[in-house]
């Protein structure tokens, strides 16, 4: 067996006492660990490939069609003949996909061809090998709540301008899925995300109630939604208080997200290897509250009190607006499901060309529907 | 011997391949045993105190005196007396600090009382099992400046107002210090410091000589100085080209940093928790030129292009002005001599009250002198 | 009769051309006068005096009672007795403000002491020479929203922390009114407020239909509400398409506003005297559109195109929600209704303390009812 | 006589006391004369026309003379011949130039291409009746230099991008040039300049002198130079203390410098009409330091105190770095010399495009030789 961390994490807890010098030696090792892992190829067959994209736009259909078919006509790893593909449940009887036509040009083709639901995602994550998105950062956003948990390793071709997430021109799908397919193996970054889960306790002295639960690849945004007033949310690190806040809401984003929202509220750019949480105010009322990048090994929680004149406002990566009510209260903390993008020498520098993009999802009409 | 992080990289490196899933909780492990380690005590006992302040101040030097006096009489680890101190070698014939009157006390006296020079410092640093400063931000930033390898752990104590590297009220010292010298031993921060640099390159197809090195706590700045021209700097980060800074400067800032000048430039609060570089533009050209966190990981190198119209001037924490001329260039990375910091459960939350701190060190006239 | 204005406006038509040297004389003339202006005092005997406040709260009215038996008592103008007192009709049968008890002391108060009512305000605006507003900033937006054309001119006591609208302790209520009613004459800051008026055109091709029509102090706030998405509006300016508004929303601020919403979204504190109006996007989703300062001539024009996803919301100085639909616009104009203040030479100096205030008129509950 | 404001400012002087109703409608008034202005056309008709460029920069060189002979050939207001054409003195002897193959063409040729110097340029500046500018911004900065006192009209055409000082196509410019020089006259914008006094008091007690004095039509930007220390910087608006500098500097901009080096350092970007002084600082110490936008009647004084531990540098409009020891101060008003420029209708709708430019003057080497 590989690397036990379980182990090394038994021998701190054992050992009481460390000193100085051992505990900077170790700091660093660790922190060496963390690098190497970056580096670290995944060894797998990709056997088989989702590929997700906005049902209802024409041209997408058309390529997701020319997509499906060459990765089932390539030969890949020893065999005549291509790998499995699962197109959106969607296209089952789209006459622009024609799924009639494509199952007819070879007879192992029809056992070859699925179908995905938002079902199949969620309780069987593991079946697909790579995920493969056309369109928009709204479509990798979508891809990454359909797995609210173990997600697939992910590669994003954009067919317009490149944006944060999509940052793979479609027009060289070919070389790049040749590549991971090939004898190199595949190295992916693994992005942050948030697990966000909301806690209602509607009644003073009731039980607390788990409500909603979402992973967030971009941001948590809560702010004051239709009201006109202005909730103090409580915001509580790791059991105490940090702060009553005082704004028209706050952004709680992960670095990945930190070219988006964040950015247009005034965030700082933070590269996607750092393990940190923007919390961006929103207009805050006062000066010093400003865009702050914390430990991703805190518990956040933000609170609306009992007493607040207003209820507050959740979005998910843009989406699925919760109202959080008097007593009700919303945890935000490092998920242990990360979002694993496809990684190149080429795409590692980036990031100094800073445009708020994606934005709320929803500007450029650019995400399939969720419903 | 307890973590053998060594062994831990080792079986990494060994294991050429790595599925996705073992990857994914291996790097959750990594976070883990990071996150445990901040939470380590330190068993060291405390035998040698250095006590660090600004000579010059009165008012100081007669608190200094106080400080040391409790230490050398306050009977410590079994024994019916203190433990040694070093004070500033300026003050071995101060009389305002009397030392003479001091060893008078106690017949042992006499060999527990020792003077530090910036050169014992240097040379032998394991000496000191705590530093106390006395001051203000200005007087941490020294003491800093005096350990460029090995730091010993630092409790810094301020007179007047809290300032973000002085956390501590002089007036509870006997409380802190008990604590520290008592059964539950240290827990300190490993702040990050910077090791930044200075290469001279002057001639074309000459040889590149190392100039200037020193770590800084806070950031390192590097603006047109007196120029009136500003100098197209080009950033490099793991050997590519990331930017060619159009701005007045830039400032590249620790998390501990990120509250004194990076601040003032409208880079976010950082906690000191996080690996990340803060690189900061001042009065930036392009307005897509944004404060940005990048990771801690990366080497980055600042140089001055040998066609450039004007040179640059870097300032380490505020202090030694250096001349980069066309051709030369500073690099920067994170330190392996980080900065230890006496951390206690009440100090931890912190960093929701902003105000630019600390800045350029010379605001308030803090700093002991440099020389 | 004094100054004629007209007259000039016809000599400057009559004159096609202009001498360049004479038209930067004319210039430079035009902004003396205006200067001078800023200086006059008003001739007006106070024999009116208007009291605004916040009838719930029980302090308040209490004060009330106290500065309106001041100001029936006290000697003015050569009489033996004071001035009349417009009081919130609300307190006509207050307990609290004990209008029996006061009309009781003197034969002649009952017919000095009257109530306002919002329709009095709105119908006989000249009958008030003076109105005292008690309470926070909230209240003087109040005062502004009762007073939709010709407003009195107002002198604003707070009772806590000095707000940028409430700049008089309510302490010195007796040295302030002394020296309005006294020989030196009122003089007064002439506030611009803005005149925002909604047009309907529900169906295409239809008939303009003019709706809403507000006067704002501090500012129009055009967002999108509870909309998920992002409504594109399209600002016009003296009927040319400036821009495409891609931001979470935008504020129109007067100068008086640049201290309250508008600064916590990023817009520069503009002196009052500035004719001036202040566009502020809020979050907005390019870098390049940046808060900027419009000339105050100019016709500004925000429109809901006809085929946007969403709708957009107007919050007239923080009340007031009304939803702008498809098709729907608003127009912003520098109002010919100034809202006048008392200005003594020691209340000029302000503005270098800038924290957000008076935000959303909601934050701190301070507002009397409105209805 | 046309308008007589001179009579009008008598009128208000002699009018001591004025009611609320006619001080409003006076406001207005001068508001819609000074509205009227701006839309004014010069009757002149433009008889000597000055050009200014880079010399040294060879393809501009060539441009000058394409454009002088155009100016000189084509015939102008009833005669056969063009108008007189001034060119910088440093063309005289330019081969590139080419004045003699010029004169050559027409006898009369020699009597109507003259040479500007600085010299004439400060002494008889009503030579001219238009100025001409091709290159950059830096270019028309330097034109705002060569008149210290009246400007002629300018029209500044830009070889590659347009930028803000610089808003018409070299292409284009006989269209234009027929414009101005046609029956319609010239319209004008007149953008306001600061007029900037040093004065020097080295000796405690001793005489103020009165030293370098500067129009700019950017800003003055006060800084610490090469100075590690921050000087306080005291500020005085109207006599009275508006608050102490805690920055690393500050740029008082005109409404026409807003979109240069005040937007790097985070000012709003202001319309050229508004009658404004920007002060925006650089790298402020405390939050609370916002941009701001002060009224252009206040005579404002930056002084280093006597007591300052450091100097401080002021540069105008990019040049001229002058310093400021202790003691010593610089005064800040609205010219009364305004920079006019021509103004088309389709010139005025701008400023929505907002990147920093022509910052410095000297970042893209634009600017001519000064010295």
């Amino acid at each position: 067996d590989a690397v036990n961390i379980d182990r090394v994490l038994e021998e701190i807890k054992n050992d009481d006492w460390i000193s100085h010098s051992r505990l900077v030696q170790t700091a660093t090792g660790v922190r060496e660990v963390s690098k190497q892992l970056q580096r670290r190829p995944i060894r797998r067959a990709v056997r088989n490939v989702m590929i997700v994209t906005k049902a209802r736009d024409n041209e997408l259909v058309y390529l997701t069609r020319e997509l499906a078919m060459w990765l089932l006509r390539t030969p890949r790893y020893g065999s005549d003949i291509g790998v499995n593909v699962y197109v959106d449940a969607k296209l089952r009887h789209s006459k622009r996909f024609g799924a009639a036509s494509i199952v007819d040009e070879d007879s192992r083709f029809p056992s070859m061809l699925h179908y995905w639901s938002p079902d199949l995602c969620w309780s069987q994550p593991e079946k697909f090998d790579l995920v493969c998105t056309l369109g928009g950062d709204g479509t990798v956003l979508f891809t990454s709540w359909l797995f609210q948990r173990i997600v697939p390793p992910v590669i994003s071709f954009s067919l317009g301008s490149l944006g944060f997430l999509t940052n793979f021109e479609f027009e060289k799908y070919k070389q790049h899925l040749n590549t991971i397919m090939g004898d190199e193996g595949m190295r992916v970054n693994l992005r942050m995300r948030f697990t966000c889960t909301v806690y209602r306790n509607g009644t003073p002295g009731g039980e607390v109630e788990e409500g909603e639960q979402f992973e967030v690849l971009n941001e948590l945004v809560i702010d004051r939604g239709p009201s006109p007033y202005v909730s103090n949310l409580e915001l509580h690190g790791d059991n105490e208080l940090l702060t009553v806040v005082q704004a028209d809401g706050c952004i709680f984003s992960t670095p990945t997200g930190s070219t988006a929202y964040s950015l247009s509220a005034g965030g700082s750019l933070v590269h996607p290897d750092i393990p940190g949480i923007l919390l961006t105010p929103i207009c805050p009322h006062t000066l010093s509250f400003r865009p702050m990048v914390l430990s991703d090994t805190m518990l956040l929680r933000v609170s609306v009190p009992r007493n607040s004149r207003a209820t507050a406002y959740c979005a998910f990566d843009g989406k699925g607006r919760v109202e959080l009510k008097q007593g009700d209260h919303v945890t935000i903390t490092a998920s242990q499901y990360p979002f694993p993008t496809w990684n190149t020498r080429a795409a590692t520098q980036k990031g100094f060309e800073s445009k708020p993009g994606s934005q709320a999802a929803s500007d450029n009409d650019d995400e399939p529907e969720w419903d």
